[in-house]
């Protein structure tokens, strides 16, 4: 049901250009690359760069969170006229930080995801950067840290995400027998999550004046790895607190700071939204209202 | 102590210009300049593109590995010469795949890691990915599935890793009450680490003729993620059968085909390698014997 001149629009970016895109849409060359200029000339702008493959434009890309909404509502139509018929799973991709959705995320969207029949593609990346993933279309929504929505986007404040500075029991008494000091600090092995971990970073710096490169520090890009890794002994780090719960009553980790870095997370979305991303959004909200702190 | 053309290289490279190399390096700009085209007229090969930033040329890229490899020497070397001294951690980048590094990888590496003080950097990628990361010299060592060594390195076989086909007991009996069928797996949701997931795809097509694109399937990359998917009775897929076990024998996953799909897992590393990489991958093989299968 989606207008033809936006299916040859997408079919050229999707195949990488006008010939594969008439294959799949079985249309001559000359019929998909009409249909594009139509459309470039009814909104006045260039959508496509016409290279190998084809790529957006600048403004070709904005269109992109609107085609991805467009199928949606329209996966969402068919089902709502056919309700005794079987379907397939509506497809629905989310960006998701790594520590969420290690923790309370799967716990929050499994009965939606089940009673929608939805199958959900997980794009994992840095709470700070999964909105620009909403922004190119390539999600519906996402979990993120920044509370200011995107044109045409609405924020929902989801609570706040505690971490604490844990280590095993072994790691405390070799590196912290005093406790954490500035000198300490500028020695025992940090573990951090990515090449950029902000929230380490700002924590050595202010409450110790430490600065970039004056600590040292295994690089683990995993939230599973990272807690091996501090469990093992290796280091020290951040670990989300309804993760480290299970370990600090095992005694596996100890609590090494009385201080806690807050984390506070969103969910963004397109304010035009279908029934089932509505859906979606409220069981996020709910489900982290009981997980994370009380929004405030 | 390494050749100082060989350090202006790798100082362009890193800064990304001629200009902030010379800065670092106290020198001026023509002496970087002129120390690079020494390096060039020695190899008989350009090594940058003088572009903005800076980039290195083929004959440039296999030069890294063998640049990697002098920094890690040198820090072992002034180690040996000084004994008594405290020294900062030794870096080590190693290449894992997200599987190995959620299962056995840590505990293999551990006792070596806090021996010899080192701090790792662990680049996670794809197990068929691993080895590219070497080439470029961005690791000095990886997991890897290939078995063929490139040139300057050797290949040690880690062992087998066996996966299952494992769901929740709701799962199953929602959508496989038969078992596992053409018919039910062509609308059962799976679960896939990434966008091309071999083994899943692979199995589908062997067993049951299930081209790609002809099942529903949820893409999760992250290693607990999916195992959370997994007992959350959302989807159906291949687990680490170490890192399924313990989930198995709670009941809260069971094993639904009787066959296994094995990887092949090899360490990869360069000929000539420093005393402590030849300890960090006799005990990588060691720790694999016993985790993994028994090399066969």
């Amino acid at each position: 049901m989606i207008d033809h001149r936006l299916l040859a629009f997408e079919a050229v970016l999707q195949e990488g250009g006008f010939e594969r895109a008439a294959r799949r849409l079985a249309l001559t060359q000359s019929a998909v690359s009409q249909r594009v200029k139509l459309l470039e000339a009814e909104l006045g702008q260039v959508l496509l760069v016409r290279s190998k493959p084809a790529r957006p434009t600048p403004a070709g890309r904005r269109l992109l969170p609107y085609l991805a909404q467009l199928r949606l509502m329209e996966t969402e139509a068919r089902r709502a006229l056919e309700p005794g018929q079987r379907h397939g799973p509506m497809r629905l991709a989310v960006g998701v930080n790594a520590d969420s959705l290690a923790t309370w995320f799967i716990g929050a969207v499994a009965e939606v995801v089940r009673e929608e029949g939805l199958v959900l593609d997980c794009v994992v990346d840095d709470q700070d950067h999964t909105h620009a993933l909403l922004a190119d279309g390539e999600v519906l929504g996402c979990v993120s840290t920044r509370p200011d929505p995107m044109r045409g986007c609405a924020a929902i404040r989801l609570g706040e995400m505690p971490y604490l500075c844990a280590a095993s029991p072994a790691f405390r008494a070799r590196w912290f027998p005093r406790g954490l000091s500035r000198s300490a600090l500028a020695h025992a092995p940090a573990i951090i999550f990515g090449r950029n971990d902000d929230m380490h970073e700002a924590f050595l710096q202010r409450h110790f004046g430490l600065d970039t490169g004056q600590y040292p520090h295994h690089v683990v890009p995993s939230s599973e790895g990272f807690m091996a890794f501090a469990v093992a002994g290796l280091g020290y780090g951040f670990i989300p607190e309804i993760q480290a719960r299970a370990h600090l009553a095992r005694g596996e980790l100890i609590d090494l700071a009385p201080q806690r870095e807050e984390v506070v997370l969103y969910w963004h979305h397109w304010q035009v939204q279908s029934p089932v991303m509505a859906r979606l959004a409220g069981a996020i909200a709910e489900a982290a209202a009981r997980a994370l702190g009380t929004p405030g």
